[in-house]
């Protein structure tokens, strides 16, 4: 990129730095940039500092928030009996979009992979023990792990964690898709499915 | 995005403005930059800034650069008779690239696209012929503009205007692509290739 002006060269190489953004497409963004009106484009990168410098995790439950405790934790009209347990803010932000749930979250911000050498330590398990021992009203943990390995085994060691103090520990469903088809889907899923099925 | 924290969902919806950025890759991206270090997060927002701020025009060839004139200009080992018209500034990074090409160059800015209500006035064409007027050495303009109707027209309009001052005006050759297959090029390009062709 010996032809670029430097300051155009920087935002390509910083632009690249993005998941999923390859020089060709840091070109054209940056591009893009250029040509924006200049509050436009100072607009994303004051987005940026402002992102960086106001969100940090909820002290409670450990998502995502610009206020402490974050708005969820704050609700009183939100069910304070019920947790659930996700991997990470995108969960929810998925959860929440349904608009259905109305229960509190707690964040582990990963999960339990010995492969990886993520021990139960290393995630945000010991604030959930403490939230549910200080509080009288906790009556359910649903957990919402990813369905693979490591949700797996980290929902199993939750409820074995949890269940001996009288709350109720629960998994989310697995089965199809809705909209899915069931001749496309794998083997392991429909198992669960037809091992999941309920009377109509 | 109700569910989103204020500065993140400004955030995304910045990045949402961006070309070939929906919604979902710019959450994706927001998450991104919220799990960077400080200081790599600040640095894009940093070089969107410098970017915009350090970055004009060349007054002598409207190329994009940080200095007036750019380096292309006032680098005296480059050809100083042979001018490559082009439209964009991505079309000198091109060029650039191929590390062939040692003349100076001229930025439109655009086409002559009279169904879009764009002039010859409208371009950064009467530089050109200043350009071209004032130097006593001018000997060859070569047109780069895109092989398309607009790119054509403006072509034959600057070789009309320029050719009466005896400088030779020439435009980039038409033909098949390298490595690309003759059974999948298009008709039009086929022909322009056949009628181009050279004796071996």
């Amino acid at each position: 990129m010996q032809s670029y002006p430097e300051p155009l060269a920087d935002l390509v190489s910083e632009l690249a730095k993005l998941p999923g953004i390859g020089l060709k497409t840091a070109q054209r963004l940056a591009f893009h940039i250029l040509s924006m009106k200049d509050d436009e484009a100072i607009g994303i990168a004051n987005a940026i500092v402002n992102a960086k410098k106001k969100l940090k995790f909820c002290s409670v439950c450990g998502n995502l928030t610009d206020v402490d405790p974050c708005a969820i934790c704050a609700d009183p009209s939100r069910d304070h009996t019920t947790y659930c347990v996700v991997e990470s803010p995108k969960d929810v932000v998925a959860i929440e979009r349904m608009r259905e749930y109305k229960g509190l979250y707690h964040v582990l911000h990963g999960v339990i992979a010995p492969m990886a050498g993520v021990g139960p330590e290393d995630i945000n398990l010991e604030s959930l023990i403490h939230r549910l021992s200080g509080s009288d009203e906790a009556n359910e943990v649903i957990v919402a792990t990813n369905p693979n390995i490591e949700g797996e085994a980290t929902a199993m060691y939750i409820a074995r964690l949890i269940k001996p103090a009288g709350i109720k520990v629960s998994r989310i469903a697995y089965g199809v898709s809705i909209g899915g088809d069931i001749e496309y889907t794998d083997d392991a899923t429909l198992l669960k499915a037809i091992e999941g099925r309920r009377e109509l």
